[in-house]
């Protein structure tokens, strides 16, 4: 008789944005998950009710702290492959990660943090270019200390980059794109993300390489998108098209955070990052063709079955105020 | 003859939003000035304009990389004082400064990059306590390894709080205040914030202390800074009033980067973070106070001077709409 002993999983950064759908993917998959929470989190009202939510779903909830090295070191030891989903902020809090990794050595793949643009092939630009290249640094980390990884290239995810940020826009509003729109861009669900996440994690062909998440479905261009969105909602709107030159140079004027969410959408709408190099077996594969069996909401889908879905992201960052000043 | 040596300065992220104001307050101060600025940066058009305006104001431009530990160390010894002006999210990178400070045994003061809230007194949550927690990582780095320092508390910065972000909101648009709009808060200009720091960095007085900048005259409640605007534009705006608990909600729901801003604003504007506490000579000093001879723009003036000043930096953060919604 075999026992199939399914593979143990830590997520540290369980409580964000991301890290909620890589713990409840992980459950739903039947691995045995561990989420690592600070205990000041707990007394913190908008985050309790998700420690709440993980210990109905049967996540063991592990109160600690990354900054308690010999705490992580034990933690780390119970588990086969952790997953780092802590926030752009947190990046080189990772750094104790991989120490502790080191230390317990049992550890068979370590997800640092990324679920972005691959950081590595980008022409990203100021504010955008500091974060990008702090997700290098620890990426260089891990090779160097031969920890066994994999990276994961999410792209763009829906509940961030398909909404109205700050309901600043209305469907009468004219709708702002950046370059001719005709580049092609991913756009995935954080709970596509997080099946694909876990369905690699002790998959031989991943290890030590890419996985990108760029299903053929969720990779359309800007105009497609809208026009995608038009149907949907029975109208049609304004497009108004903004070129790269005004761009770099808003982005020279703007303070932090516009000019952080502005670089990373001129490079992916403009430049073309999320699409413009062929994967290589050598670096990586794509997850839906590696796993078929997967199912992921389409873009189109998920405009069909979300009314607060809107392709009014980039009118949060641009004014059309200054968008009329760029043609003057 | 006694000749007087000027103390030199060196500015780590001298390129950013505060670090240019330091350079040029350290220039026109008399200090031999040096700017670690990354190769990188020559050919970045964004930034290369920014190394040229030094050359001209006779800042030695050092080219090198804080990851250069053996390079850090040997530009290190030929100053006297380390300002660090790092973006937020490169607050670990600094780890690395204070290991090359601590090899090169020489710097009288080491000034982290903070320049914001005073982290150590703050009731902050959600986005906005990540960031601060970093910058208290930081500080208690610093005092572990015993290296001379001082903590700039500069509070709100005008080009970033007094502005109109997104040139979202129009005069004829309700303001949104946070809170009641009583409770008070200082914004103070960049080059007063790069005055006072430069001022301080031999003064006994604030060795291993914390600098407040938090002058009288730009120490107001939202509501007069309001009625300034109002004045100066002989307008009367309709104030809308968001309060505590829908904002909490508010942070709870959104994505990144405005979950940040709204945390922020709301311990602020709030929970009164910039004035719930005395300054005690124990821990720090007001600038003003310590420096009376420090000429600085007050918040009237600036709003007298500045056209682009602007109360509408909640609009930007949170929509009319969604305040109507708080409303029903």
């Amino acid at each position: 008789m075999v026992v199939e002993v399914s593979t143990k999983i830590l997520v540290i950064g369980g409580i964000g944005y991301v890290g909620k759908f890589i713990v409840e993917a992980s459950v739903k998959a039947g691995h045995p998950t561990f989420a690592l929470v600070r205990e000041s989190t707990l007394s913190n009202p908008l985050k309790s009710s998700i420690v709440q939510n993980f210990n109905t779903l049967g996540v063991n909830v592990i109160l600690g702290d990354i900054y308690d090295h010999q705490s992580l070191v034990k933690i780390i030891k119970e588990v086969d492959v952790v997953i780092s989903t802590v926030s752009f902020m947190q990046l080189f809090d990772q750094y104790k990660i991989i120490d502790a990794i080191k230390e317990a050595g049992n550890i068979k793949r370590f997800f640092p943090s990324e679920f972005g643009n691959d950081v590595d092939r980008t022409h990203i630009v100021n504010e955008g270019k500091v974060m990008f290249d702090n997700k290098v640094k620890i990426r260089r980390m891990i090779e160097a200390e031969g920890i066994p990884y994999t990276y994961v290239v999410a792209n763009f995810l829906n509940r961030h980059f398909l909404s109205n940020l700050m309901g600043i826009a209305s469907p009468s509003d004219p709708v702002i794109i950046l370059g001719d729109g005709n580049i092609k861009s991913t756009f995935n669900t954080e709970e596509s993300v997080a099946a694909f996440t876990i369905k690699t994690i002790d998959d031989p062909r991943t290890l030590n390489k890419t996985l990108f998440i760029r299903p053929h479905a969720n990779t359309l261009s800007y105009n497609d998108l809208i026009s995608l969105w038009e149907k949907k909602n029975s109208k049609t709107l304004k497009r108004i098209y903004v070129l790269e030159e005004p761009v770099l140079k808003l982005i020279q004027e703007s303070p932090y955070p516009l000019n952080m969410g502005l670089s990373i959408c001129l490079t992916t709408f403009v430049k073309g990052d999320h699409t413009n190099y062929e994967i290589e077996p050598s670096f990586g594969f794509e997850a839906s063709e590696l796993y078929p069996d997967v199912k992921y909401t389409t873009v189109e889908d998920y405009i069909q079955e979300n009314h607060d879905c809107s392709p009014f992201y980039l009118n949060n960052l641009i004014s059309i105020k200054n968008v009329q000043h760029f043609h003057t």
